[in-house]
C-alpha cells in the first residue's frame, strides 16, 4: 500500500545536508502542482526587506519540516517502534503539507482574504486537487488523517505534537533555515543533539536531562530570532503597508470597483465569501506583486502610492508608542501633514516570551526526563528557563507613518 | 562632491558578513526603484528547479559584487593609491549596477526580447530613470563613466578588469553566493586570501605567487559550479521550456494575437522593435510568472501546456546527442508521438573550459607575480592549470523532449 | 620607537581568519622562547579527556587574545582616537602575554606549585627573560606597563578592562576557540557584531543598545560552555586525580624523597619556596607528563597508580553530594573498599552565574549605551539578563572516587 | 561473540559530528592504554610550526578513520550485505588501530628508531599488550586478522582497500581533519556525497559517475594540502632539524654516551636492535620533548643547539636547489660560516602528483561506475584528472641551513 520509491530520492539542502524521500506518496505530493506553487511564496513575508538574502520559499521550508519529522519517527528511540508505517507516513505528509494553504506575504494577506490560511491548507488536502488525488489513491482515509494532524486533532496525540508543539519540526526547521538565509547566527542550535536526546515516554516527546542545555539554547535562539528578525521594525513597516494596501483595496472595491479591473487577481477575494481552491491556487506572490505593479499606476492615488511603496521599498518610519494618547498624537500629526491616517498610520504591538509552560495543555509544554526517571516540565528543571518564565514579558508597541513627516512625541 | 553617508551603512550578508556603504550616491542607487526591482529577478534562472534553495535574487548578488569591488579598491596594495576617489566610486557603482538591466529568467528571456540585457543595463543608467538622476546629480559625466566600465570600454582599463575579467568581482561573488544558496561546497574558495595576495603591477591586477593555490582552487570551483549547477540537465530542461514558450508566444502573436490579451505584460516585447525602459521596468519575474499563470488557461493548447509545465515543474526529459543524426532521430520520434517538434524538442550544447588564456586580450588573463618579480600568465606558472589548458574541452550536447515519450537511440 | 614590521605578518587562524601583526615588538615576543613554550601547554587542562579534539594550546589562545585587543583598539570608535600608539602597543602586548606564566594543566598544578600562575606571568615579564629584554629595548618602562595591565592596576583603567572585564578579549577568544576545538556550538556568538556595536563612552567600554541581543547571546554562550565543557564531570574527575597525584607527591617527598629521583622536574616545586623563572620555564606539560610516565613505575603504589590513571585515562567516577554527611559517607565507603580516602576521594563544587553586576566595581559590569544616550548596566536593560540575575545560582557539588567501588547514597 | 555496548557510545567530533561506537571490542580498544597513548602524539609532525592551531593528535584522527570505515561498511550499498559482522568489526578495528605504532614526530623519528612505525603497529596488535588481550578475548584469530588489513595482506582484498587505497578512510579523514585544524579550506571535499555515490561492484569500491565531480574535488584537496601544508617549507625545516638532532644523538652515543644520561628515554632506540614494545610505549612526544629540554643544556654544543632550536622555534632558512652543485655550494657556504654541514645542512625533495593510476595494482586505482554500467579507471572518465595525469609532476627540492648565514646562489 505504501509503495517505496525505486531508490531513495535525495535533494541537496543546506540545513539538513539532504532531504531523503523513499515513499512514493511523499514524492508524488512534492511534484503536485499545489506543492510546487509554494516555490512562489516567500517563507518570510516582509523580512527580506531587512535581511536582503532571506529570499527563501515555503517550498524549501516544507521539505525541511518533512525531513525533521522523518528523522523523529525513524530515529527517536521509543517512538520508532510505537508507530505503524502508516502513522509514520501520515505524520510525514502532515509535516510536508502543513503550509500548503499559504497565500502571498503570509499573515498580511489575511487582511484581504476572508479565510485564514489554515483553512486553505485543509481544503487543499480534502477538496478536488492533485494532492487529494494522490493521497486518496493510497487510502481513502489518508486525506482526513493528514488534515487532522494539521488541525491538531488526530486522536493519537503524539502525531500532533511532532508537527506543532513547543519543540516541533515546524519551528525547528524555520529557526535554522531563517538563520541560514538571513545570515545571522542567532537562530542556531544543535538539532543533532536534540534528536539524539529526544525520547518517547508516557505518550509524550521528552528530552533527556543531558540534552537540556541544547533545549535552553533553542529557547534562546527562538527569542533572538523573534526580536532580531521576525519583529524587526522594518519588517513590520513593510507588513503594515501591505495591510493598508489591502484595506484600501477593499474600500476602492466598494466605491470605484472599475479601478481594480487592472488587477483582476484580487477580485475573488473581495467578491466572494469563500474563494474557491482554484482562486487560491492562482493567488501566489507573483500574482500579487504583478497586481501591485498595475495598481501603482491606477487612478486611486492612495492605492497607487501604497502599491508603489511596496515595490520600491519606500517604507514607513516608526516610533515607540506607550499609550493610546501617543497613538492619537501620531494620528493627529499625520492628518495635519495631509495624509489620511486611516491608511497612513498603522499601530502594531509585538510581544513574545521565549517559553511559557501551559498548565492546561500538556502537549504544548517541553518535558524533561530526569536522570532518575521522572518526567518534569522544563522550567522546573532549568534555572535559565525558570528565570525567563518568571521574568517580565518583553513588549514593543510602535506606530508606523510616512517618512517625510517629522513626528514629535 | 562625493558625499559620505552620516555613518557607514551595513547590511548583513552571509557571504561577506556585511555589505558596507559609506558613499551617499551608492546608498541612493540601492534605494532607487530600478535597483529594488532586482529583488524580483532570481539570480539563477532555472537552477532552483534542481537546487531548491537557490532562490536568491540579483539584488543580493549585485550588492555582493559592489562589496568585492569596494574591498579591491580600498585594500589591494598598489591599487588603492593609484585610483582617485572619483574612480573608486565609479567602479563601485559599475559593480553595483552591472546587472540592473536583467529581465526575468536571465538568458531565456532573450528569446522573446529583441534587445539583450546588457543594452538595458546601459539604458537604465543613461536614460530617464531614478538611477540616472542620482548619478547625474553627483556629476553630469558619471552616468557615462559608469556605463563605460560595464561595456568594458573605460579608458582606464584596470577599472574594466575589476568588474569583468577572469578573476573579477562579478564571478567571485556569484560563485560563492551560488554555492552558499545551493548548499553545495563546490563553489568555495578562499576570497580573503585572494584579496590578500592581489597586487596592482604594470596596470594589471596580478596575484602573488604565494596565492597561486587559491587561484587554482578558484578555477576548479568555477569548473565544478558550471557542470554541477549552471549546466545541470534539469536547469537546461527548464530553460528550454522557457525558450519554447517564448517562441510559441511570438507565433501566436502573429496568428491569433487576441489570445495574448490575458497576458498583456508580454506585448511590448512582441510589438515593439525597441521596448521602452518603462516596459522593461515592469517586466520582472512576478509579471512573467503571472503571465504564465494566465496563459496556462489560454486557448492555444501548446502555449497553455508549456506555461503550465513551467509553473508545475513538468520538465522535459533529456538524452545525449552525438551528431545531427541523433537530433533528427529525436525530432522524428517526438513528431511520431504526436507532439510538434518545433516546440517540443530543444537541443542545447554546453561546454566550458575551466580557464583559457587569451593571447590577444591581456585583461582577460590571470597574471601571476612570481617570487623574483616577473609577471607571467597563470598557465605558465601552475602545473595544474597548464594541464587543464592543454586538456580536452568538456562538451555536453543534449536534446530535451516530453517525459512521456520513450526515446530510443 | 615602536618599529613596524617590514610588511604585516599574518598567521592563519580558524577563529579570526588571520592574526595580523605589524609591530616588531609583538613579533619578537611571539618568537621569544617563553612565548613559544606556550605551545607545550594545553589551553584546556583536562577537557580533552571529554572532548577529544580540544587539544589546542595556550599559544594559539594568546595570539587570539592579542588579535581581539588589536581590533578593539583600532576599530572601536571613540577608542582608537583616545589611545596613544604606545598605549595601544602596551595593551596588545598585555593581551598577548597574559597567560605566559601558566604551568601544565592550569589550575591543578597549583596544588604542587607554591606560587600561582599569575605571579609567574608577571615574573616572566619583569625578570631576566627574552621577553623582558625585548620589551626593555623598546622602552625601559614597557615591562612594568604591560605587567600592570595584567594585574589590573594600570592607572588608565580602560586598558585593564580591555584585557579582563566582563566582555574582555580573553574571554571572547577562549569561548569561541574552545567551542571550535571541542566541536560544540554552545560557545558561538557574533564577535563581529560585538566589535561593531562597541563604543567608548565615559572612560568605559559600552555596547550600543542595538547590539544587546549579541551580548545576551554571549552571556548564554558563557553559561553553556561552563556547564557543558569546563565543569563537565569527567573534566573535574581528571583534575581531581591530578590534584591527588600532586598531593601524594608532596607526602612522598617528605617521607621517601628518593622515590622522586626518577622525576626530577618536579623537585624545584617541592623543595623551594620560590622556584626560579628557569625552573618554571622547564616545567611544561611534556615535562609533567614524562614525569608521570616515570612515576607510574615508581615504588609508591599510590603515586604509581594515580600517575598511570592520568596517562591511561582511568578516571574516577562521581556522585552528587548534597551535604557534608553525603561526603562523609563516600569517604567511609572508599575507605571500606581498601583505598586511602586522603587520595581517593576528591570533592569539588562548581557554581556559576552567567552574569552578575558588581555594584562596587564598575569595570566589571557590562554597560549599555541606550538609544537616548544614557549609559546603563546590562541587567537593567535586558529582560533576559535581568531574569538570570534574579534567578537562582546553579551549583553542582560532586565527590569523585575509583570506578570499581559501588557507592550507595 | 561480538558484544554490543549497552547503548551506542557517542563522542563529539567536529569533522563527523559524532563518532558512534556500538561494539564493545571497539570501545575497549579505545580505552586501552596503547590507544590512549595516541593522545600524546601530534597528528602533524612539524606542521603546527606553520599553522599554529594544527595541534590535534593521532588519537582523534584514529577515531575519525574508524568512523569513516564504520560508515562505509554500514552504508555503502552492495557492501553492507557482502560483509559478515565479523569482517565489518575487523576492518573497523583495523581503521581504529592503523596508527597505534606511531612514535613522536612521525617520520622524523625514524631517523633514530631502527624500526619503522608500521612494524610497531603490528607488534602492538600481536604482542603482549592490552589491545592484544582485548582482541584475543573476542576471538584468538582476531589480532592477526586486524593486522593483516593494516599490512594490506588480508585475503578479502576489499577490506585492505577500505583502509588504504586511493580513496580510503585514512586519507579522507586526515584531509578533512587537517584542513579543519589548520583553518585552511583547501582540504575540504564533500564526504557525504562520496559515501552516497560509493558502490561495491566486481569486488571493488567504485564511484557512481554522478559523484565524479566530488572525487575530482577530493583529488584537488589532496594536491593543495600536500603543497600548502604537508610540504610547507617551514614544516620541512622543523623536520630537518629533528632529523639532524637524532643523527647527532647517534654520533654522541658512540663518542660520549655519558652525555645522554640526562635523556634516558632515547637510549633503548640507540642501544637495541629491536626496542621492546614497552620502550616504544614510553617513547611518546612528551618524553621526546622533555628529552630535548634536558639536551638543550647538555655538554655537546651541536646537540644542545639543535635541541633548543626545536623547542624555541629557531628554524632553518631554506633555498631552492636545482642541482647537486647547488647543494654543494650551500654546504660550502655553511661550512665557511663555521657550522658543521653534517648537521647544519639538510636537503629535502618533495614531489607529489595529485593522482596516478597504477596499472599493476588494481586496488590502488579509483574506479568509476559509468551510467551504462561499465567500470572504468578515473582518469579515463574525468577530463580534469586526465589532464593532471598527463601533466608534469611538481617537484620541489630545497636545502635548509641556519638563518644567520646569507646564502648566495
Amino acid at each position: 500500500m505504501l509503495k517505496k520509491t525505486e531508490e531513495t530520492k535525495v535533494m541537496r539542502d543546506p540545513i539538513h545536508g539532504y532531504i531523503h524521500i523513499d515513499l512514493q506518496v511523499v514524492w508524488d505530493c512534492v511534484n503536485a502542482k499545489e506543492f510546487q506553487r509554494l516555490r512562489r511564496i516567500h517563507q518570510l513575508g516582509g523580512n527580506f526587506q531587512v535581511y536582503h538574502t532571506a529570499e527563501h520559499s515555503r517550498f524549501s521550508h516544507s521539505l525541511g519540516v518533512y525531513e525533521i519529522v522523518r528523522r523523529i519517527v525513524t530515529e527517536v528511540s521509543g517512538l520508532r517502534d510505537q508507530l505503524s508505517e502508516y502513522e509514520k507516513a501520515t505524520v510525514m505528509l502532515a509535516g510536508l503539507l502543513h503550509d500548503v494553504g499559504h497565500g502571498p506575504f503570509s499573515h498580511a494577506f489575511e487582511a484581504i482574504s476572508p479565510v485564514p490560511h489554515e483553512q486553505y491548507t485543509v481544503r487543499v488536502i480534502l477538496e478536488d486537487t492533485e494532492i487529494n488525488a494522490i493521497l486518496k489513491a493510497v487510502d481513502p482515509h489518508l486525506p482526513e488523517q493528514v488534515a487532522s494532524i494539521i488541525t491538531y486533532s488526530h486522536p493519537k496525540d503524539i502525531l500532533n505534537q511532532i508537527v506543532s508543539g513547543q519543540l516541533d519540526a515546524d519551528r525547528m526547521d524555520y529557526l535554522l533555515r531563517d538563520a541560514y538565509f538571513t545570515g545571522t547566527s542567532y537562530g542556531n542550535f544543535d538539532l543533532e543533539r536534540i534528536l539524539r536526546t529526544m525520547r518517547f515516554v508516557d505518550d509524550k516527546i521528552v528530552m533527556k536531562e543531558s540534552g537540556i542545555h541544547t533545549v535552553e539554547d533553542y529557547i534562546m535562539a527562538r527569542y533572538h530570532m523573534y526580536w532580531q528578525v521576525y519583529f524587526h521594525p522594518m519588517t513590520r513597516s513593510y507588513e503594515s503597508i501591505l495591510t493598508m494596501a489591502f484595506k484600501r483595496m477593499r474600500t476602492v472595491y466598494h466605491t470605484h470597483p472599475e479601478i481594480l479591473n487592472c488587477a483582476p487577481m484580487f477580485l475573488p477575494f473581495l467578491e466572494k465569501e469563500m474563494p474557491s481552491i482554484h482562486d487560491h491556487f492562482k493567488m501566489d506572490e507573483p500574482a500579487a506583486l504583478y497586481g501591485f505593479t498595475c495598481l501603482s499606476e491606477c487612478e486611486d492615488p492612495i492605492l497607487a502610492d501604497l502599491s508603489s511603496r511596496l515595490l520600491n521599498r519606500r517604507l514607513f518610519e516608526c516610533v515607540d508608542i506607550h499609550s493610546d494618547e501617543d497613538l492619537q498624537s501620531v494620528i493627529q500629526q499625520v492628518s495635519d501633514a495631509g495624509y489620511d491616517p486611516e491608511y497612513y498610520v498603522a499601530s502594531d504591538e509585538a510581544f513574545q516570551r521565549p517559553y511559557k509552560p501551559y498548565h492546561s495543555a500538556e502537549g504544548h509544554n517541553i518535558w524533561v526526563l530526569t536522570a532518575n526517571g521522572e518526567v518534569r516540565e522544563l522550567s522546573e528543571v532549568s534555572d535559565i528557563v525558570q528565570a525567563i518564565v518568571c521574568g517580565q514579558m518583553k513588549e514593543d508597541r510602535k506606530a508606523f507613518y510616512p517618512k517625510d513627516i517629522q513626528i514629535k512625541m
